[in-house]
């Protein structure tokens, strides 16, 4: 076993040096105002150890993280029938969102792009009664923590200003991609997005998809199958644009958040949440991709 | 002066014989229950003098026809100052509708595409108080027509499937070129394309542009030059991506719309419209299209 | 008849005035060899008169002016078999050469554009014994003027440094949709372009296209059809992705040169050709642009 | 240690049964020759244990299996300087090979398509003194095995035909990103492409990727932390726009080929080919596809 404490010291230490700490996204009011200077980092190995350093503990706005956990329940419940909706390719490059989602008649790249899990909450949308609240406790069950919550400020916010995913929403409509009313699904889709969590709390999520299937508490809510693809699908859909450059410099499968959070896991291994609110220019957090970078550099541990 | 008559008798007589008619557009329901052998023309020169045949005075929905008159009331109320809100550029290609607004931050690429008509509209609610009934009465006052109206089931019907219309607006408010709200300028929007009007009132409405800016009743609504710009437009734009053929085949600035009308003109003699549901895989009248060409090879009459 | 002189010297002062005349092309070194400051205009009327100022008789390299010349000879040899190989739409935008090649299976957008004209030319392969001996005199036939050339070293810097050529006529040739060897498409085409000419020797040339077919010698080149088709052509594709901006502020069919060279003409009423080597950032002449829109605006002479 | 031969056993009955193969590919006659019936397998374990079945001594074309070889030569000599010649990203889709070159300026996506590839053999050709016989003996030397050569029908036969490969090449040298004649790197790109192995050789040549840098004969030819990049570059882009679909099915790091082969490893376990000369129609081995989903399904080794 690892002992991971010294290596995350010594990483706290390196990154408090970096003066470029990125951008902080400011699309939306409640994100803007989150401060630049925060930084943690949490890891939970496979005996339920758990490590951290930083702002380890405080909670953040999980933003596109979430896409992996609605793909996780939407697959657990409709099983491979999901990839007639949605594609598991790389999405290739920034520009092309939407003339991709033209050219391919509404099916999105992959669920872990903003098209893609907007499909993804629509399926979800005709297996729950609820949505919010079964998706929430969902989450809550798998990190055995119920203190995990909706920011509802965040969610009001992104339905304001979210004129990008309501045109995506339209276009994979106008395709008949989707089933339920565009308001309903981006309801759902920008509350999924505004959940908060700390660092710490992130890890015990993702536990699972580091476990084989198996959660905290020791519940079986995936096929190992399943989550081997899943772990796929963040290796080669996690980062946006930055896909290959994270596949190729960390290693893992993980997945980024605008709100600067990033999770990224070894199989079997571990599990890793960091959390610095300033983005590069590819929408990943500058200092959590240098952070991770430092990690499996100096551990050794990567896929690969 | 021409006798158009006897030449639109024959083109009537070998539109009668054409067994394929192209397809009817059924992308909302109204439009879908248009009879497909419907067939009119209409012609009024530069004497006023009015020439007919078939069902010449049978209301149909323009659609897109109006994207001119939109353009042409904006036009005259803003000036050059519309030109940084949309270009003056064929669009090129059918699969690239969102993509070039993404390539090119939300400019649509001209007045006479949906994204474009879009913004035109986006420009007149800035200006109206009452922008539907101001519009409308601005066809009546340039056709001297009070019978022209909307088609208010064809408008509802838009607005419930219009989806890629959503999409562009939405597209476009998130790279801030829209005003107002969405919902707002797609109301209008509907609205202006949901217009009803026959070939003989429409030749009416657009010998505004065969007349060098004055209308029927001779009011002068815009200057020369804005006519000609207007006409440049329609030549370049006017219908979609088979501008450069109808430049090629017929010669003449004109607009189509996807209810089976098109009305063209050539500067200082005369104004012709056509009406067929059926339309070619391109989104133009199959017989219209053919009409025209008929009607310029006939009688040595074109911009060329 | 118009007296076309005291409007040239006007325009021929304003145009002295302008400080910002753009930027000589710089792709291969023979164009960047010349003078920023020359500037000439000619025009040819319906009466054969012939009005010039400034550098009027100075030759320079028309580069894709020639396109229109190719698509006029091969447009004459095989007739509407041409519309097989290459489509008559505008191309849209700058980003998309190849692209819109791959999408469309290698049938080009229009012969205006360097894929297009370069299929054109392998039409021509297969029409000419000598091609470029026969397309040169093609040339110096419909102007009278046996004095017109080839410039050898323009055309062999061409060659040198046209990869983007290169690139496009293999690609061309991947879909199937050339018949020659790329080496011997591209050396006729590249020496089509480094024909040299005068501004008066070229209205003298594109005299054909405003008189309906017959050149200066009387002699009957195209048919009527052809002429305007040739002219549409002109007017929504002639200038790249500013055909648009050309036929609003111009309103004349005319074709473009990064040689500095343009040429324009109003059916049965005068053809002109500018010469300014200074381009905008489309790659059009900045000045000569200027001066067709000070012309129509002077004369109120437009297609519109 | 696995037996992996009752494995491949079964996997070879199995695939036996498949009546659809997929199609040879025949866009060079050299290799639409080939049985489409040929199937082989062979695996090499991280003791040096080979194990095979069916047509595994039987050499074939490799294609594009040699750009990981190609990718491995010039890493290991210029090591990250390389990245500043191409990217390794993901190439998105299969439509806008030549545009996404334009629109990023001509650094291709990724080492492993073709575009990308070509750039890498610029690099060796600035490295290697006699490019050919040093790939080639480079390729011999970490698989211990002489007998590997180039097939120079295949190579003569791409030369002739790769006019999509001459498009790249006039592209990327029009950005400025080739040093080398056009001529000279596409000759030396067909001739990697055409270099013959069985699946037996293969495996011993990928054994390297697989063993942390150290080949067969025990020297060192790569850091361990250029092998991991090259997996995870081979996970990431190694099969064209299915490199998702593949990761997410078999979820090991591999690479493809027209010809029909497939090679594919799990770091530090083993290595394995697969030749089946049907192609899917995205261009993969259809049956070795399957084979290597039987493989990891089978056995459960996978890098998730």
């Amino acid at each position: 076993m690892v002992d991971f404490q010294p290596i995350l010291d010594q990483i706290h230490k390196n990154i408090q040096q970096c003066s470029d700490k990125g951008r902080v996204a400011d699309y939306i009011p409640e994100l803007s105002k989150v401060d630049p200077k925060k930084f943690g980092i949490s890891i939970l190995d496979n005996q339920a150890q758990q490590f951290s350093v930083g702002d380890a503990q405080e909670r953040f706005s999980i933003q596109s993280v979430s896409k992996v956990l609605l793909l996780s329940m939407a697959f657990a419940k409709v099983g491979d029938a999901l990839w007639k909706r949605v594609d598991v390719e790389p999405s290739g490059d920034p520009f092309n969102h939407l003339s991709l989602l033209e050219m391919e008649n509404g099916i999105p790249r992959n669920p872990l792009i903003n098209a893609g899990a907007i499909v993804v909450c629509d399926v979800l949308l005709s297996q729950l009664k609820n949505p919010r609240e079964e998706f929430l406790q969902y989450i809550r069950d798998i990190a055995g923590d119920d203190s995990i919550h909706y920011d509802l400020d965040v969610a009001e916010s992104e339905k304001r200003t979210g004129f990008r995913n309501y045109a995506a929403a339209n276009l994979i409509k106008s395709f008949g991609n989707l089933e339920h009313d565009v308001e309903d699904v981006l309801d759902f889709y920008f509350h999924s997005c505004a959940i908060a969590m700390s660092c710490e709390q992130l890890v015990k999520v993702f536990y699972i998809f580091m476990n084989r299937g198996k959660c905290m508490a020791n519940n079986h809510y995936l096929e190992l199958s399943q989550v081997k693809r899943i772990n796929a699908i963040m290796l080669t859909c996690g980062f946006y644009d930055e896909a290959g450059e994270f596949a190729f410099e960390v290693g893992l499968p993980g997945k980024s958040g605008v709100g600067g959070g990033i999770v990224a896991l070894l199989p079997n291994e571990f599990c890793v949440a960091t959390w610095s609110p300033g983005l590069n220019e590819k929408g990943n957090s500058k200092l959590g991709m240098l952070a991770l970078e430092q990690l499996t550099t100096e551990t050794g541990l990567s896929i690969f």
